[in-house]
């Protein structure tokens, strides 16, 4: 199966501390780098890992707070620096506009590659990205400014053809696209033989769904159904669910509640506030209602499947 | 004698290296902190560093490189974030103001406390900065944007008293303010006391340039004439001085001409390329030209003296 992995480059909140870097995700896909979120020191992360840069197609900016986009310019003055040359696209919300464009001029205009800026409107679900093999649609989700989560979904692929069963009814090479497809070959005597036969199914379309900054907000369920994992934020045990509501972050048992509800296959958890020296109680509280539950980390990798 | 400390937090150059963060420093002087230039992840030095941030009093930033500024707003929000309420005083490039504004507009609105921004005129030496004990001029310095070093330099202090020849003359208490200020004594009979049998002299005068970036620009010598400090940029070796001067920076051996031809007591390193894993050949170089030369580091505390 393609790689489709997560990668954490940072899963803290709003205050720094020595524990965890600001928001920042990369997305690996079929050979295509995405990053959700950029927090300022995003580019150490970027420099400390091993993966390539150069394959990084887009950003995914989810909102407008500091510690989910103040890494960004830096890193693509960097990248610059750096000799890229691909364009890279930047999808974030639509008021970001005016201030990307001052930024740009005053600190990236001598790059050698071209960004792309394309305003998101968080307040509606809709597919804001497309390539042959994925979607990506925005989550509208509940915080202090517009804001909108991210859902990367695999479209279907082809049925794998087996390669024994053609050699045993002696089906040409020119017919391997439509079985792929799913049609039934039809012999030169005239007798169908069943796809079936000649196919394994296509591989599960797979699918990641990242929530943060977010209110508790149950009426996003329906999109992320059956996703096969999602990451949501969990700024907060219960015991401070005050502080979630006023902020309008979740709390641990919120993001569990979501994850269940929308029957996902694993949950990863973040966004962690500041005062979480030990994250174990997040994940407890998480692991109580959805027990398929994960602490995220800077430097770890999660495998979507 | 008060305590006047340059605290080093970052001392890179703009493509980021595992070993050096981009420029910050700290400069510590009778009580006050003062910031100059703050790259990205200032923020994090700021929270490892046991220095009391509230009482940072202003930040001066030379010039609009990202390497220079992209800490600086996520910072400003972190102070927020911890409580801060006095008020921060931003000298920065005129060119700034406008971006400025829009970013504390997008990531510091809900700050309890008020930042002031004053823009310099990087092209002319001034007076920027007062107060009862230190001045803050600019330095011009030839960069490719619009770049100004500061000077920080300590007002001539008071003389001290010597108790015990007071307690010989039998001067009043009433008389200690001018003879600090270094009036002779006349006594009751019409007897003149000599100021000096009466006071030591004040200490010395102690100041700090911070020269970066820019090419070698020996017209700023004057300016530094005697100081007792300087932190000079040092991006680059003589063998690669034909980048310092496509780039507009200067080589260690420059930075240590100008610390001799201004007779400097200290001369302090840094920017380095991040080709310089081992800066060592920089320090070799500037030694050559002034013995009295160092390396900065993150985390390293120079004593002005």
């Amino acid at each position: 199966m393609q790689p489709f992995n997560i990668h954490i480059l940072g899963c803290g909140s709003a205050l720094p501390t020595k524990h965890h870097n600001p928001s920042a995700q990369i997305v690996e896909i079929r050979g295509k780098l995405f990053m959700i979120d950029c927090g300022e020191g995003t580019q150490a992360m970027v420099r400390r890992s091993r993966m390539n840069f150069s394959k990084l197609y887009a950003i995914f900016i989810t909102h407008i707070h500091g510690d989910h986009v103040l890494g960004l310019i830096g890193m693509l003055s960097t990248f610059g620096l750096q000799g890229r040359t691909a364009p890279l696209h930047v999808y974030a919300p639509e008021a970001y506009g005016p201030l990307f464009k001052m930024e740009l001029e005053m600190f990236c205009s001598t790059l050698d590659y071209e960004i792309i800026y394309h305003p998101v409107d968080t307040t509606k679900q809709a597919i804001i990205y497309e390539d042959r093999s994925l979607t990506v649609e925005t989550i509208p989700l509940k915080h202090r400014m517009p804001c909108a989560g991210f859902l990367f979904r695999e479209k279907q692929g082809l049925r794998h053809i087996n390669p024994n069963a053609l050699k045993a009814f002696e089906v040409p090479v020119s017919q391997v696209n439509n079985l792929r497809n799913g049609l039934d070959w039809t012999d030169p005597e005239g007798n169908v033989v069943a796809n079936e036969k000649l196919t394994t199914p296509a591989d599960p379309v797979r699918s990641y769904a990242y929530c943060s900054d977010t209110r508790y907000k149950p009426d996003i369920v329906p999109q992320i159904k059956n996703v096969t994992m999602i990451y949501h934020e969990a700024t907060y045990c219960e015991d401070m669910k005050e502080k979630a509501e006023k902020y309008l972050h979740s709390t641990a048992r919120e993001a569990a509640l979501i994850a269940k509800d929308a029957n996902v296959g694993t949950l990863l958890l973040g966004h962690y506030s500041q005062r979480y020296i030990d994250e174990q109680p997040l994940l407890d509280e998480a692991k109580e209602v959805f027990p398929n539950s994960f602490l995220t980390n800077e430097g770890k990798v999660f495998q979507v499947k």
